[in-house]
């Protein structure tokens, strides 16, 4: 018996940058000239059926413009686009389009996009550097940071996926102006649940201006860009594989993604998420780490942003409850909840822990009541 | 417009040990008491069919014994099954059976194995630990280091997939007593092309051996597993991300890949390498850069090795070129073969380049003619 030891410890940096701003496309044809393209022959510009007639064509035109082979690979806009077998379909017609290795992805779109996308780059040619244009309220709040990509299974949600950090980032203001209402207020409830864990002046900037970013002043959604990445980062840096801190970011998404599960989609993510957000904070209430006043002005301003605050009545409450606690992330049959503490930030229970094990009877008493 | 800065350089450590030896099943067992089993709950052991009756079976007996959670996940063994369906059906089942996050996967077999179940530990739950229990000459030789996970699509070999290092390697050689003779001379194969590559010396011993070698003599046999790894190990590190050192470990392979699927499979990975090889000792002979004595004692090795040095008449040779020259790689009409530089190195024809631009009439000639 012998050992042979393969050593593999290196310095790896994976940095980017975050460009906030307004009609972004010519900034991004320019960054390409000045760095990606001396190292990458095509651009595949992978996008949904929405972005690609809004921007997406744009972006192709003005690359093929700067004499840069490019090309489009679309699906079909939507949650339910996110499987593996969305991501094979692409796959396929980047190999039949002859894409190789000497390739970069384009990310154009919301959330799902820059899941998905990421995803491929990071298997396509065992990985390919990528872009995120993000062209959403949510994907700017949710998904330009951590580096997270993933797909849904019909067992689970974002279970199957890796960690890709994409070379930059752009999120184009501009593009939140053809949002529909509804993605807007999406978009606002991951802004609310980041004030609400971590930046209580945050949540009154956010109460000042609702109405002003309804209406996509530009400037108050640069700023709630900025401070959406800024807070996401903080979290994101001090804890790059999600063991610990990075939970505090799951605020109302235990509620709010079996929401969206059992609504079979009907809701918007941030919709399920705002009634996450309802929940939990009628469950710290109840545990005593906010007062009713704290939690009427959370559950207050996301009405405001034109969000439910209530389980619609089409959703089995029972079955609600169920979904959550056959969870295999249950232990002793408990699951754990992160608990908002006030406005602006979260309980820590114990030294890196920052969720309390909650028995079902205690969660069902919240969910039937709303 | 304003941008922000992402830091995310930093240290990473994925180095690891190859345990090479005899009946590796309870170091394992005893390796995992003493290292994983503290942040792991349950084990999941991926395993194909053949595999699954002759060793994984036992390895799963004893973590059982052992007191850990742990399930065997099988596929149909063979190259046909590295697909992204089989990825998804072993995910499906490791969902079905409650493994989440805080699972680690045991690679149980060979090449195949390695490469699947690599692939889908790092993919799942956005990456779990993985180990690979290597039970073949091929797996010892070829799968242990680099890191390079994949699976096969109707388009492209390996081409999705993603470089992910495993927790440890075991090399069993216990385990090549079992093996058919064709796949002992399969994994022949690719340590043949590391003497050819990087080591006269080795070559002399294969040389010298394959007698030995056939008959599974435990101290030849940890000779070459050690040797393979040290080989690969060398180029891999110099390079971990295939830029440019590292296209010398496709020697043999351009052509040898193209007749693997142009025989659809009914060739062995090393069997096709094998004629690889001999076609390209005569393009090297061609190119000057080897005596026809020197290619006469690789084609003969690889002879004695029970190794295919012709192309089989089942196979269109016109076909075969097309395959070659049809690929997305061919630049200019001409494609990138590594050559040897006599026995024991490869031609460096400048500063990083491993591989020379060889035109199709070139190819045929030298493929007509096997």
């Amino acid at each position: 018996m012998s050992t042979f030891n393969v050593e593999l410890k290196r310095v790896v940096d994976d940095s980017y940058e975050i460009e906030v701003g307004f009609e972004l496309e010519d900034k991004l044809v320019q960054d390409i000239k000045l760095g990606l393209a001396g190292r990458v022959k095509r651009f595949a510009v992978i996008t949904d059926s929405t972005v690609k007639e809004l921007y997406a064509g744009k972006i192709l035109e003005k690359l093929h413009k700067a004499g840069y082979g490019a090309d489009l690979f679309s699906f079909e806009a939507g949650e339910k686009s996110k499987t593996r077998k969305t991501k094979e379909q692409l796959e396929d017609a980047m190999l039949e389009a002859g894409y190789r290795r000497d390739c970069c992805i384009i990310a154009v779109g919301g959330g799902v996009v820059t899941d998905i996308a990421g995803f491929v780059a990071g298997t396509y040619g065992r990985g390919v550097p990528f872009i995120n244009y993000a062209t959403t309220l949510l994907a700017a709040a949710d998904a330009s940071v951590g580096g997270k990509t993933a797909v849904d299974t019909p067992l689970a949600t974002n279970l199957i996926g890796m960690f890709n950090q994409p070379e930059k980032v752009y999120i184009d203001i501009a593009c939140w102006k053809t949002l529909p209402k509804n993605q807007i207020s999406s978009g606002l409830a991951e802004t609310i649940k980041h004030a609400c864990l971590a930046d209580g002046k945050f949540f009154d900037f956010l109460s000042d201006n609702m109405e002003k970013l309804l209406e996509i002043d530009r400037e108050a959604c640069e700023h709630i860009a900025e401070t959406n990445c800024r807070i996401k980062y903080e979290v994101v840096m001090k804890d790059e594989r999600e063991s610990g801190l990075r939970e505090v970011l799951n605020l109302g998404h235990t509620v709010g993604r079996a929401i969206e599960t059992v609504s079979d989609y009907r809701l918007l993510h941030g919709e399920a998420v705002a009634i996450g957000l309802a929940a939990e904070v009628r469950l710290s209430v109840k545990l005593g780490h906010m007062t009713e006043a704290e939690a009427g002005r959370v559950t207050g301003l996301l009405k405001r942003a034109g969000l439910p605050v209530e389980i619609p009545d089409y959703i089995d409450r029972e079955q609600l409850v169920k979904k959550l606690y056959t969870d295999k992330k249950v232990r002793d049959g408990r699951l754990r909840f992160v608990i908002q503490n006030g406005i602006g930030s979260i309980v820590e229970f114990k030294d890196g822990v920052f969720a309390a094990p909650i028995e079902e009877s205690v969660a069902r008493e919240i969910i039937m009541a709303m």
